[in-house]
């Protein structure tokens, strides 16, 4: 069986290269929502059952991973535990736990693994990581502007130059229904064809409106109007018809009028058609989304109501999620470059210098620099400087019976191959000002 | 029920402090691992179950926590997952898994919780972070000794001052109990027993020994050799009577002759009765721990025969794991200061010039600074002030009518109370300054 050493279906094993890559980019993440005044929480892996089930409808609680109860209970085949799904409802759970301890308002991030059990496949895991930015105990537009802006910069500090960021409001969508005269009953599914403007053809959305039980001249007229070059002063024609349209046009020009003079010309914009699938948003919606590459890079909203149905307190609340793995994906892999392990690899010439050349890779890391000796069971010099390459090092010390008896190391340039010799006690000087 | 918003049992929530803390402390660990040349692994909250189970003991197999199947599986009460009870298997899995797309040695290290489903109690939890390093592939006494000085050193560079290094090897506890003639049967016990010298007195490790079927002389004996203000010459004297103690004795002199001259004088010593309870271990031993202070930092050895038990490939190994919630124990918490969420708090003072004082907390931002505008509901200065107190801020940025009619924007030291007016544009190099 080739598989038996695989991870976990759907879970990957990440190597040192993966790993620093995931952590630089993490790094950068918490330094812009810490420069936004965001502070961390961790919650645990596993939740009580009962606080995770039924909070996801009946399709996300069938994706719960479930902890078998132990010990004499284990053979009742029950569940009393269960991996963490997303970060709201942990963050529920802690503000109905921590209330008035917590600031207020809450302005925190949460950064670490979620599990579902999909069916794995191409970018779609049981293990991943979300990173949430939220904000309880806000009412104001400038809160909604303030996530959007933390999520923005993120990204952008990430080096991720082309995207936009799609702004509307869920009660934009209501209106939009409201001023065409979509039958109530319809709203939803009609919302859900119009997200996908941006995958299909304006006649295949007409049609699927059309199979939805939507009046032919209605959904014409819809599409028409969204995707007319015109489209934005039609929708905000429309809009201005109805009191919840006219409501929503008023949160995506107050967080328009905050966040656009903090972005690059052109990047954010009044997207009517942008849907978000999850229905308990309750003000305004965004999305990033990188040019020319399908998926989002994460998006959010306003959700007055959630954390109150999820067993919190009943505060106002806005957040975003960044889309990490299509984060990840849309950068730069650093190519094959060869590892650099080691900046300085030392070798160890015979038994009795082994002692000595401990002490050496001590010196070298002393000055800062990340040094190893030879592990390894050869004496031959051949074979100790490539190891000293495979590692990447620059420098390789080699300390052998001559070097011993004058009192010096033989420092060899691996890229040069150039040789200089140093004596023992300013080798972490000489190195140091190597390094510069 | 006042409970019901707690984590699970035997978990914890980490607020803002605390992930601060850990994560400095982290830091600090990754780095002094990194300059060792060590390289991190991040491996699957859960493995397959046949991947664990076996592999730590039925004690062990009993603590794992096991997950249910899913789906239409789910009905049958079985477990597919389970979750990472250590670093240790899954290592041997990568090892299995990857082979020579490792480098050679393998220098990892292991970060990350692991869980147990241990009785909670104090200090005792069921999710908790391990702190593993170790290198596979070398038999060399040399890479025991670097496992050894780099998870003293971390120690050390957390600003841990007061600890020791106990130094002991599996072959010289086997060497004692031929030396001392105690029968094959009786020897996994009376190591357990001779462990308690830190703890108990030395007649009652002596009534202890002869309950476990030990000759009364030689428990006396035994106690006697292992206390006496000469021990340890006492037993380095017994140890040469056989093959087995003589080559345990070369063991630690090899690594007491490496790592000794990199600590401070003094801080390791050899230890003959450090046991250390897994039976794995098959060359030196140590443990680190706090003088004064119960339990240990943390320790290892050297394990050459596991990683092929475990179902890996059959590598020489050796490993260190630091005892992360007893280091933290040690360090201190900072105090009760006045948490400094913020460097600049942004009054709102009208719902028009919000804007403008957004653009404000976002010129500070661009100055390195952590700024963020007021979220709340009241146009009083004084509430507004209270929030920028709360936060710890430094400055407290007043934009108001007069202000925005000036150009300008009022600058208070949240300190002295001084206040300051600066002209709009000059805010980032005003901040930037006063930050220096």
């Amino acid at each position: 069986m080739a598989t038996q050493f695989d991870p976990a279906s759907g879970t990957r094993d990440f190597l040192a290269g993966d790993v620093e890559k995931r952590e630089r980019v993490f790094d950068v993440i918490r330094s812009v929502f810490t420069r936004y005044g965001f502070e961390p929480l961790q919650t645990p892996a596993f939740e009580r059952l009962d606080v995770l089930l039924g909070k996801y409808g009946d399709e996300g609680d069938k994706l719960v991973f479930k902890i078998l109860r132990r010990g004499e209970h284990e053979a009742s085949g029950e569940a009393d535990l269960a991996l963490r799904y997303d970060h709201t409802v942990p963050l529920a759970r802690v503000a109905a736990a921590y209330g008035s301890r917590l600031p207020s308002p809450y302005k925190r991030y949460a950064l670490g693994p979620v599990w579902r059990a999909e069916r794995p496949g191409k970018d779609r895991y049981r293990e991943f990581v979300q990173c949430d930015l939220d904000t309880l105990g806000s009412s104001s537009p400038l809160a909604d502007a303030e996530v959007l802006c933390a999520h923005h910069d993120a990204v952008a500090a990430l080096g991720i130059g082309e995207f936009g960021v799609l702004l509307n409001s869920r009660r934009v969508l209501a209106g939009l229904l409201e001023a065409f005269g979509v039958p109530a009953d319809l709203g939803a599914g009609v919302l859900i064809t119009l997200d996908k403007l941006d995958k299909l053809r304006p006649e295949a959305v007409v049609a699927e409106l059309e199979e939805r039980g939507l009046a032919a001249q209605t959904a014409a007229e819809l599409v028409t109007a969204m995707t007319a070059p015109d489209a934005e002063s039609r929708i905000r024609d429309a809009l201005k018809r109805s009191d919840e349209g006219s409501a929503g046009l008023d949160q995506v020009d107050q967080v328009l009028s905050l966040v656009a003079p903090q972005l690059p010309p052109g990047r954010i914009a009044f997207t009517p058609r942008l849907v978000r699938g999850l229905s308990y948003y309750t003000g305004p919606i965004w999305e990033l989304s990188a040019h020319g590459v399908a998926g989002s890079m994460g998006g959010g909203g306003r959700y007055d109501h959630l954390i109150e149905q999820l067993g919190g307190p009943d505060l106002p609340a806005t957040g975003t999620s960044l889309g990490i793995d299509r984060i990840l994906s849309l950068l730069p892999d650093g190519g094959d470059q060869r590892p650099r392990r080691l900046d300085v690899a030392v070798t160890v010439m015979a038994e009795e210098l082994a002692g000595r050349s401990f002490g050496l890779a001590a010196a070298a890391r002393a000055a800062g620099l990340r040094a190893s000796v030879y592990l390894g069971s050869s004496g031959k010099l051949g074979r100790q400087l490539k190891w000293a390459s495979d590692q990447g090092a620059r420098w390789c010390l080699i300390y052998g019976g001559a070097e011993d008896e004058a009192g010096t190391v033989t420092v060899r340039d691996m890229d040069s191959g150039e040789q200089t010799s140093v004596p023992v006690g300013e080798l972490g000087a000489y190195l140091a000002r190597a390094a510069d």
